[in-house]
């Protein structure tokens, strides 16, 4: 099991932190890369290859403003692409989020919320799932303790309005 | 290899026929519900408890405005959910892209654009693939076609502009 | 008289506790809960069809992003859902908005502003104030208390800048 | 049982026709009025009057543009306001949205969706239902019914799709 | 020379105390009043009946969130009513600008930038000073003065860049 | 009493014509001109600087897209200048909107609603009107027959509704 | 003169033929090409390769929705390059603008209006002319001729009025 | 080789330093000023007819709100103007960004990313490059460089997470 992650700056790395741990966690081999789209396209390329051939069945790219990383990824590959629009400049991430999900037909990028690293990592372990039961079973137990942990914040809140 | 499709509303049909067919074309059983979140509760939950027992590998759903259906299923099932923001109100599609890829963590939706139902079609193949590999031969192949298409469509461009 | 609160997350407490507050000075029975709609499905519904059976009047349903929940919840119940969309994501609750408000016709989420949960408490007292005489007059002495407030408000106003 | 419905120009009628169909269809009584909250100032203000001594149970209000009406209905009244956002410029009903939410603590409305018209009426159903049980027999059994056509329309597309 | 200053909470004090300044220096009687549009209905129809009676040449009206005042005010006068979009929740004043900007046909605001104070009061004076001429003097001399000082940046800017 | 309508391009003719027609109804001498800030930049100069020597009282100017035109005449009169954003490249105004209202300190722009012609006009009668007292009768004639019309608009669906 | 046109896809022709024909009437030497970013890559990197050792001055960049294109061409190249998003998505080139405009620091693009081929064009021309005195006096004439036009048009819309 | 540099307030100084630096660096004369559009008209005027006749290449322009600058700027000159959009509004630079961008035909401005003043001084450069070589030499060596750093950081992303 490898997942690969490209962002494409270093002032990222907090952001997508969660993520690598996330995955770690679950035993999934984690390549992490800091290869922009805009200033590192031959190393992009080299290494969008690689997990062509490495066994590496999800890549996430993460980017802010213009975000390109995530789609010039997708179109170097059939693997499925998770984009992580990341806030940066003054909008927010708006303009990642739209530079991200606005892919045309044929060149898919598996977009998440804004900031939404986590869940990049959860996507790729639910896709990861479809053909490694330890997976899926282990995020089956999630889902439980998850529900388990909503329902004793709730008697929490409960208490605490009585 | 199994896939399914939700959509919220029989008015959805249009924006999600291709993705049948590209999904179909490529040998995948294809299973097409039009179930919304809000008005067939029960029905929607009984066909995700079937998907999370027939062998499917990936949801696709899509929705309009508050578009609720895509994180609704994602919450059920640990299958990767593909999610489709549709336009249809006033405010076109904006709210449903919202609605679906700004999920909090843990449970992700991979979101592709507006209207985007052929790439909910070409990502829902690529997670296939993984595990596929005569699906992943037929991506590659189709990338290779798809540059051809395009490398023949610049050829015109250059006659029509000499 | 019962008003229902549910929250989608630990963290909206603060955001919530003046509506509880004001529920509460009203002699309104409030029953708070934490049930996201993505994390504790069974618990929400079970919740939901607790209050369609014990003389709730009013359910006030509190989120961020995308926001499902008080769509999520109008859809189980015919009593009045008021939805309170929640800044919280780096889209300062423009996301929640659009997610609630945008209801398809025949469930309807009565919406008030981001972050407005005291008008959610207002909103609430006013439909039970419809047939509870009590509580219509409170609001009517509120309204003028609210009134002589205001001119207070303006008559130092008029001092400060005479 | 009375509802007020009132639209700020006679150009809003189509949007409210459905509204005024859905609360007769249930035995509501229903006061139609076009009285803008700039241009028919003391007319609203009078009307607004009545409908505090005359049993009316809920507002509606409609308004695009510089949606004020809504608001300043609810300013008068301690009866519940749904607020009803219409498009009609070329911002699409976003500028009423925002004019018609966002209400200061105290005097809320209850808004929907842009050109919700007919949730308007569901929920102005939903309110009365509290205290009119056979309102809330019928809103129950619309739902029975809501789910029975979503399934059946849900049979139609497995059958197109089979 | 007169000019009426209302605004709707107390919070915007310091928002339109530069409108205030400017226009006292300019020898005008200023008028401030804090009279929302919805909370002090009575109050702020008296008062503007009072300006359209004491010589009152402008008002300015400033709100933030749903910003009904500028509006209301505008609908029971004729004298011009200049709206200034206050910030204020979440949204940034956008919802404030719409709620002013977009009126209907026949009622128009003379809207300006948001937290736009200082403008709304050099606006009043350029609409005094089309028939006093004292007005208009200091208003050129203004200008010139501004441009002086602009060209005197100019030179600092150009000095601290040799 | 004399208004100048400035207007950036042929195109907005239809857009300004409803503002010469309400002026000229009511006796005021209008001087329109077709004169674009980024193309006739010296007969712009030429014409602002006749306003300012022939007894003009107001200006209106109506651009689209980077509407500059309404800021470049602010900045060279001190009459008031009413600023019409118009609607005309893909994004509906809302470019035209921001350029016109978010005006510095010092140079303020009367802005009116996107494709607000006719505001443009009402408002320059208010600022006419405060001086010249037939006008101020004209406008509060025209505000009672509005009031009137409001009214029997209102009659007229309250008969279809009954 | 010679200045590449890029272009993402066939039905973004109509766009650009303005441009095109722009350059041609001013004796540049026009390569025009579509070659996607996603969908050609080896063939658009050939191609910039190629513009970089055949005496091109400038390349112009064209796409919609997430129009990676001005950017991956501008990071293969050191010539200036000029973007124009195009509407073409339902967010009618708000998406292209944001892709486009919100380059990181290093790689800029020279980002014009939606839909604004002709300026890509005139842009491009100014580039050139800094060198090509015979392209800097067409531009020259061109705007005394824009200025007599405009005058021209004045007058007609003086006459219109009268 | 010579840029000229206009912003419209001396509170731009900061988001302007790194441009004048870059510039210089590069061996480029600077000429900076701060000339408001509106504030500072003859004064810009002046200083525009200046750079057309002493050599300047290329003028760069920058300002926040209703950012008339860049584009009152191009309308005087045939130089290329580059516009940068500054945030300072509580907008966040978007009500620059469209004031900035959408030109109409004929008077383009290359507008970089809001608060984009580094870029804007490296297109600048690449515009000189055209016809200076030894700048087009050292922005090559410069992308060399910059993808140097890139990997080297990727190196240490890659340590990091190992």
């Amino acid at each position: 099991m490898r997942v690969a992650i490209v962002m494409g700056s270093t002032s990222d790395i907090p952001k997508l932190e969660p993520a690598v741990e996330i995955l770690k966690n679950h035993g999934v081999k984690v390549d992490v890369r800091c290869l922009s789209a805009h200033r590192a396209h031959a190393g992009l390329s080299a290494f969008i290859e690689e997990t062509n051939n490495n066994g590496t069945e999800v890549i996430i790219a993460a980017a802010g403003m213009a975000a390109a990383l995530p789609g010039v990824v997708a179109s170097q590959t059939v693997l499925p692409v998770i984009g992580v629009p990341l806030s940066g400049s003054v909008l927010d991430g708006q303009d990642a989020l739209y530079s991200i999900v606005q892919m045309p037909p044929g060149i898919p990028v598996a977009t998440v919320a804004i900031n939404g690293g986590k869940n990049a990592a959860w996507l790729a372990l639910q896709i990861i799932g479809i053909n490694h039961s330890e997976i899926k079973e282990k995020l089956l137990a999630q889902r439980v303790q998850m529900e388990k942990d909503a329902m004793k914040a709730n008697e929490e809140v409960m208490a605490k309005f009585e």
